[in-house]
């Protein structure tokens, strides 16, 4: 997580086929990169989608980023018809929080950022309650209260768009109990990540820990995954469970479900910062 | 798992009241039983229902046992009206095991019955292929096939129910790939534990793991739970899961699981052999 | 979790013998108190020790509970020589916090406080730095500064006890970082717990996740436990475990030991003021 | 974990320094392999140690196979100081398996075998008692009886040598309870791999159930490791754990641990064959 100022992420992604990883590790050392660290992944052994993460330590970094893309771009994007992205890691991720009234996904994900956990800054919270306006802003981190009224969720969106654009590079929904609409997502242009109360597909959809009782079951667990337009139904990043047992009442299930939830949570956004997380249709790979 | 004959487990559950478990443990002692082990729960303070299993020490038991039973027949079941079962713990389980192809769930209930970890006996294994008789064999356990043709379930069934009927008292799906009807099931007329292999309700029917592959969970698991007329629909006795990762195939998935399937199966059937699992509507007490 | 004033728990340990149970729950129910739950549990079948946590509902309990300890005490004190504790529900321990510079096992208890997950109050949080002060304070408790000087511990642990003595039921120490003298303990005279940063008995003493990470362990732990003179020998509450791989630095130990750090002592902490932890020797039995 | 004549293996290790991944990807590319995965670690980002595993595809890999390492040996071996090894994915490695009276670990390798599960054959199993013979011929498997008698230890060594020498790739200790000379190691030339029976470095030595229980541990756990001549001491590849409560006998924690150290062990020894586990001094890297 030390992050100076020469270190460097290359993520590629596209239609595997034989020689990318020499491409790409020999594109990087001829311009002065020592390969740190490498994952590699492939779909399937023939025809498959590759993808691959590398961290590489290059002094200088800055200043050599746009003729390294560029180098990158012919060999990776017009040779091989590879997508690409290439990161400074000293740049972090701007990470806009939408919160409800529940405080405990909130919080963790504020604490760790201020322990330096997640490689990300905090520019702003929104929420349609008041109600936690304090607690975030003790961690100097501003606070904007949008009400969405019933009806009129578009004029709220408009107003949460207005805050976000240009701003974030990251939406995260914790414990945010609205839909977003898609017209939202399209517009706001970064990706979200949503926290569900339940281990998906199990329970989508609302109270999760009532009908997790009400069916008996053994184990409640939480999903971390990216927000599409089908709601509880996009790519899951991280997933974790607790055991629990029929002395346990609703309420229960909602105190230890709600440790669950903010570990998952955490680790999602965290991997999300560190650039760890590559969408597959609607899988992720996680390095 | 020592059972000398002396010990006897008392399991009582009905409408909770004031003074349940006064009662129950004021008539063990009165016939000069020991409480050796007591677990109690209700489903809610006040009104809800109640569950107790109580192991006790009483030397002689197996002659006392008609009389313990009727005295506890009018406390319990005349003034209180719960309902009530005395067992001796001498008295195994008699377990029969239906099959098909897959080994793993089948192997592991052999080898902890033969190491004496499951306080059962398994008179027959029955399968609608003759893949597995030589390893059931091996254990000096029959081995029936009963093939199940295309349209003539019912003439399977029939020829099960003769083997079967008086001859145990649990049946076991062992990853047994034929859905049971009804008739059979209230013909038959003792529990029926199945294995399900995924973490239920995710994944109910065919195919969970392609299809866990599919939805890019994390983590995979197993369902054991008592078999009712609605497909994987039954009270859930146990459940666990395992972490999966993206470069795992389908295969990968089914070889991890069956580890978790192996385990939770044994789990609930020794439990149940055990008079721990009670159940409650469509959930289980487990104690 | 929620006390209403008629709730109480009985808690009785010692030498097993016939009937206790039944005693126990007569007692009980003759005094008009209606057993909610009840766990019991004993060492060994025959000549073990005897353990048996009941939670009770008794309209207008504080006003009976004289009464209702008078006659315990000739039943279950004179005639059966066994130690027993009866307590209101409502009555919230009073906990103390010691603490050092870290502050992830202290902030996770005073949220946890704040939201109603453990019944308990703080009446204040110590420490031998004053790094925290601000973060306590926030939470409304008070903090208080006590400095450690080398060779003058004697000193600090003075004016610890004049803080403590007679305001408190309970002391955590939420990773502090210095060892408290016997005299402390004796003079204190209510239960201490302490979280250590590993699974014991592994890596007793200093520096654990450097040990751990010099020995390739392949998970990583936490332990509460009671605190005794012997240094990370007593009584245990609770572990649990993390993976860690070869890949994780010192500090990624420490960083995922954290999460496990906090969640194990919040466990630990909730059933001690659950009054759910009996001490069997230098064990425990947790219901 | 399907290898059809084509798959290699090449493991690279050694002092870290720039461009040993694109030296390696490009060697392999060169000769026409292409890479299908790719696991590569450094301990440190200067200074460090190098760790690289590639599974590579090559049509006609066993003709190539010299000429590739020639290569190999000029390239990373001569210019870069590395050591490598090449295998072949289809030559799956010879398993030899020492076993005393407990079954659980060798019934699972040998289920696990047969199910192709591992990559390995298993040429004999070694034991210093009778009692598993026909289990183990059941599979088609040799049985070798070696006694050791007290004081004669050599005796049976070189026994066993005798049998093993030339014949295996791999030794595995499935609860072998005796202790190997460093004379036979040495002689053996082969790696070994022990399960021990606690979560190491806890409870090291003889009867570590035994001491759990009466340390009041909370969950149990199992290691697997290479085999040095320091008892328990050796590189870890894999551990894990499960929990245990205060009502569990020293014989329940047995039969817990039984599972976890079958799937501890059965992890290991798969991983191994498919040389997934690198040394790393006292540690292990596995990728």
């Amino acid at each position: 997580m030390t992050e100076p100022a020469d270190y460097g992420r290359l993520i590629v992604q596209g239609a595997d086929r034989p020689g990318i990883v020499a491409t790409v590790s020999g594109a990087l050392t001829e311009h002065g990169a020592n390969i740190v660290a490498l994952d590699q992944s492939s779909s399937d052994p023939s025809g498959g989608r590759f993808f691959q993460r590398t961290v590489f330590h290059l002094p200088g970094l800055s200043e050599k980023l746009d003729a390294l893309h560029g180098a990158l771009d012919a060999k990776l994007g017009d040779e091989l018809g590879l997508d690409f992205r290439l990161v400074e890691a000293r740049r972090r991720k701007r990470v806009a929080i939408f919160v409800s009234k529940m405080d405990h996904c909130l919080l963790d994900l504020l604490w760790r950022q201020r322990r330096g956990e997640i490689p990300m800054t905090v520019p702003m919270v929104v929420s349609n309650h008041p109600d936690l306006g304090d607690d975030v802003r003790q961690f100097g981190i501003p606070f904007f209260h949008v009400p969405v009224e019933r009806g009129k969720k578009a004029v709220a969106e408009k107003e949460q768009l207005n805050l976000l654009k240009g701003n974030v590079d990251l939406l995260v929904l914790a414990r945010y109990m609205q839909i977003l609409s898609g017209e939202f997502l399209d517009e706001l242009g970064v990706p979200v990540i949503n926290i569900h109360h339940s281990f998906l597909p199990a329970f989508m959809g609302a109270g999760p820990y009532q009908r997790a009782k009400e069916r008996g079951v053994k184990l409640v667990g939480a999903t971390a995954h990216y927000v599409t337009e089908d709601l509880d139904e996009g790519p899951i990043i991280e997933q974790d469970v607790i055991r629990v047992s029929h002395h346990e009442s609703v309420r229960d299930l909602q105190r230890k479900g709600a440790d669950v939830e903010r570990l998952v949570l955490s680790r999602a956004v965290g991997w999300h910062c560190e650039d760890r997380v590559l969408r597959d249709g609607n899988s992720t790979v996680v390095f």
